[in-house]
């Protein structure tokens, strides 16, 4: 799928890094490419010749052990390889991939597992940064081109799921793939709680923003307050006040901010300061993934093949999908938490600092890909990931 | 004690500021006569008159509530008012506040209360600023002359307290002085760890540099290693390398170091690479919390008088004293906190993301001020407060 | 030629923007067409329908008279149009010029004139600005393939011009095209002086850096050893130091300095630091001129068709071609200047400021663009142009 | 006089530094007395010992040759030595050079005169840097009271002195003191122009602001605009808006702008933007230097004593005093300059890239201290010096 996101994208297009914080979409490609070519070709297929060694420096991310790098922030400068040539690499790692597996040991196969999976999240990215980069260009251009869209029903006011309280089980069990950080398995505490049984809407936040929530400081973190002064922030990324209503850009262009769907592109900041506004606030990690237990991970809106994914209007409770929703939770190692072995261990673990875990899935991950115990993580301030708003409170 | 802290300063000395995160000591001292002339003589003492109206501008630090004020990062601009004039007014305000006391309102009470114990924090950062605005000139100038000391006998090799585990009681219950954020009490669970029960000593920390600690990224955290990279970090602040040995900048000035003494400012960053140097890990607040039961608070090394306090090598197991302990768990709201009404609300609550909780209470702490349940907070940079560790393990 | 020099480029090398200084070739095949559509054909040819009115916005460059416009920093960001929309577009442009030529009247063909100078100062810094961006990949990909080269005889020790001294006039005469800042034609004093017959070489320029010349702030303005000291500079920009010998990055690759050749691609601060040491000073752009006079401008290694293009061994007296020259002279207006009337008069009247005047031509300027009274100019930081270095002392 | 100064400052104004480019005033006294015990005490006579060396690291302030020394931009950091002991290290001083006097040799006593004029200079950077630091703080404090001023007379339109043309002499004939820049004299060119009898009043510089001149981008230079833009221009430095007209702080503090008063504290962007608007432009620094040898370089309003100076209106003809004059010269080296021999020749010579010359002298020049050929030079951006504008215009 990774190539069929690329598909609308010109050489140049995949070549644009947009900030700091995303990679081309070239990038994106080349760098899972790598993984599979390091980890598992090298380490485990004798005789196996990377096929050009110079490219392990441009397209390691941050793997310390792996050695020197090109800077994050100057992946966009990388015109060469092509995404031609890049697409060319990946055939014939895969071929190579594919030719190596009836040899391969149980160790390399947990590798190809772990990189599938992280070609997922990879995938995922791909969609945004491609959003963030179209979004740079003044022309702001589709990525794909949709049918116009009939405004949606607005959903009813958000119900409230009961959560279970005293000692629950989060994390994971250890069955199946996961990554490091969601295990070990352990108990916690809960104390008695509801979360919502859908994403808060455009419609509520316009509600936010009228009521003067941007200009408030009182709703707002100190930092989010600093954030907001700094940046002139005063809408969802990618929202633009037009005459009449608010537009918002995404893969399918710019359009109308319809009122059903879920709000998407918003900050731990905002999404702390909406809940603040609401009377409410956000789920913990363990609240969330303790009433996740009741849902189906692979419903909902989630990516099943590359196009102009966006929220859309929730019908039904789910906790899974549309957009990955922040909890107040920070990102940090669960009790007993031990990195994996070697290179890969570098996965999580370093980034235990300052970050808040977010959970569920977006319209923009793979299907599948997701669980109840995963833990995505993201700065307070980064909003260009498809991140929402679920909210919470106590009983 | 406010001024006798100041007392060895002269009027220049207190002006300065020697970094944004830290103010100048007229500043202190403006500062927390402004918050009773505010909270308490205008708001509850009728026909009270402030000073002069024009000085809330400039000593205001963030209640965002009282109105514009002066940028932080231009503290240091402010020669005027005098040193002596902030005294002069500081007394007035005294006078004003125990001619007040007879007929005030239990409300203006707990403001009292609130004000002295928001003093006693000051006491501290008067004394870490000072220490900041003396390291930055060359002439590495002494706050307060002190005598020279013998090298102290170093410390065994630190213990294990065995913590509770199971379901335990955090938080503060009510009773007495306590600052919003440490409440409310309530219950959660701790899994099987013991506690060190002394804090790791500069002997110890000179091992970790000795063995490349600050040259080996597997041992930091992604943000950590950048901030090493970027400052180049290599021993704790205020420490310099002279050819035979270590130095160490402290209000008493340049002294080398002696290894029996606890390490002291460092970040979280360095913290949790010593962490995981010496195979243990920081301990969460809680079991920090629940091992604090046993100890008294206001026993060690706290701050009894104005002078060069300084940590100082450890006898006995104790948790309070010497340095702020680091602790892994990030500054959050407890389960159903709520920020105290009004702007004084603004005190704790809206610093929640992105800072890391610290324990117990440090040689600079006034003694009487710390408690079990007390909530530090600095962001995982910040190393220029007496700042320390203490090791935890899984059991 | 500019799409010749365009024939390497895919469209992802096309549209990258390797720092704020330089421009995408992309952007620089746009704008020069933009030039021709908005002052030529919009403004002169009646019923002419621009191709897209949106792309104004993207590719004016400074032009306050023609409205909002792209942040020059933002240039990279453009990834539509394509590298072959733009050329698309050019050969309409082209076609509807020449169609309109001949009923255009004396002012249109004016501005045309203008336009096709215009477009051959970007020819140059196409050049320049493709350099720049290959040598961000750490692949160092070659524009063009040039056969490796023998090293060349290294140049006799430089001769001196005996200059004119006393009243003499510099400044374009109004015949033929010229820039408005080169004028208007006025009489200047000299002072006797001599200027040398050949630009420094590389070999002498190693020769500075041996005997410590990057190290000596005795050598160098105050402003320009702050520049090396924030830098970190050592040698002229796309220098590396092999184990063996220096290498020089250009348009055909990373290839050894050969020492015969002239030294490019230093700044003004090295070019003056470079003459203090050599015991001479820089030229004055009037010695420059007047000795100019005796030379053929469009002798000498400059730019024929697209290519390699690199400065090379000087076997005889020539003041054009090779490397721009730093003069001592700062880019001021001439006596009674006036800028041209119209938005394009902000061609060259508002960058009077903060720069130095360059002359001559270099190997990358399109031969016979350059003249006698041509007044190049850049900051003395900058160094991606093709500069180098012509010594002159006093008599 | 330095010491009649400081009179009214504190410690801790004297401490403050309120931008990179300024001092503390304690900098400014302790830096003068450096420069006359280091150059002359301890080089030219035999036994004398530095009152403390450490002081040499904290007080040179850009000389290479003399070694490391503190950071410019944290001069504001040096509570310690206080303002008294400063003082009385210049007492010191003072006295070992009038015991040391009768017996220097020429070349020290040349010194002596060098560090006396070096200290004309400081006794000027004082008075600037006072009032910046005063208007940092938002008290807005006079330096010292001055008495109420009567609205002025707005002097006439200012009449135009015809220039000379032809070849004339320029720069110091070495005669009595100079600093190096000054020379060596030598004949130029002048075309045929004219120069204002006065300066450019705040009345006509308030007609400027009312015209719209800093929002309109053709009368700006593109480094100038840029500057506009960035920093929220509208005015001059320390100007402000009041309900019915303009204010202005002053060393006297917050006083109406009297529209007879010549206009002060204008960047050369601001200069040269208002000569345009103006029809006229900036006279070049030899037009104005031949045009000075008509007038008494010790008339006009220049510094006398110690006191809140302020340009005066001018009611005659006057080249010297109230403010520093843009030229439209740049600061570049006079045919033939070298600079003095051995450290005190890093004086000027080092500052020729980027800046421009002004001339005259101003109410904070002490009298007596500049001549016809003095160069004093800024940056286009800087305003904080008392520095006005003067028309010129072509005939």
């Amino acid at each position: 799928m990774s190539c069929a996101i690329a598909a609308p994208l010109s050489d140049a297009d995949a070549t644009i890094q947009p900030m700091p914080d995303a990679s081309p979409a070239k990038w994106h490609l080349a760098h899972t490419t790598w993984f599979f070519e390091t980890f598992v070709l090298r380490d485990h297929v004798s005789g196996y010749r990377p096929h050009d060694p110079r490219w392990a420096y441009l397209f390691n991310s941050y793997y310390e052990g792996e050695g020197e790098r090109h800077a994050r922030a100057r992946r966009g400068m990388l015109s060469r390889p092509s995404l031609e040539e890049v697409l060319e690499w990946r055939a014939r790692v895969d071929e190579a991939l594919v030719a190596a597996i009836p040899r391969l040991q149980p160790a390399a196969l947990d590798l190809i597992e772990l990189g599938i999976n992280h070609e997922q999240q990879h995938q995922e990215l791909m969609l945004t940064d491609m959003l963030a980069t179209f979004a740079e260009n003044p022309l702001l251009p589709a990525a794909w081109n949709a049918a116009p869209r009939a405004p949606t029903a607005v959903p009813d006011q958000s119900g409230w799921i009961g959560g279970r309280s005293g000692v629950v089980e989060v994390g994971h069990d250890g069955e199946g793939f996961f990554f490091d950080c969601e295990g070990p398995r352990h108990e916690l505490l809960l104390q008695p709680h509801a979360i919502a049984d859908r994403l808060v809407t455009t419609g509520e936040w316009i509600g936010f923003i009228d009521d003067g929530g941007y200009r408030r400081p009182d709703l707002w973190l100190a930092d989010g307050w600093a954030w907001v002064q700094e940046n002139g922030v005063e809408a969802p990324l990618y929202w633009r006040r037009s005459e009449r209503h608010w537009l918002r850009f995404g893969l399918d262009g710019l359009m109308p901010v319809h009122l059903g769907e879920p709000v998407c592109h918003v900050s731990y900041y905002e999404a702390d300061a909406f809940a603040r506004w609401a009377g409410a606030r956000l789920p913990t990690e363990a609240e969330w993934e303790s009433a996740a237990g009741a849902f189906e991970t692979t419903a909902g809106n989630q990516l099943d093949c590359a196009g102009p994914v966006r929220p859309r209007p929730q019908r039904e409770a789910q906790l899974f999908g549309d957009c990955w929703q922040w909890t107040m939770s920070a990102f940090l190692p669960y009790p007993r938490f031990r990195p994996a072995e070697g290179t890969v261990g570098e996965y999580n673990g370093k980034f235990m600092s300052g970050q808040f875990v977010l959970k569920g899935a977006s319209c923009a991950t793979p299907r599948g890909h997701s669980r109840a115990s995963y833990r995505n993580f993201f700065y307070p301030h980064q909003r260009w990931q498809f991140t929402g708003v679920r909210l919470a409170r106590d009983l």
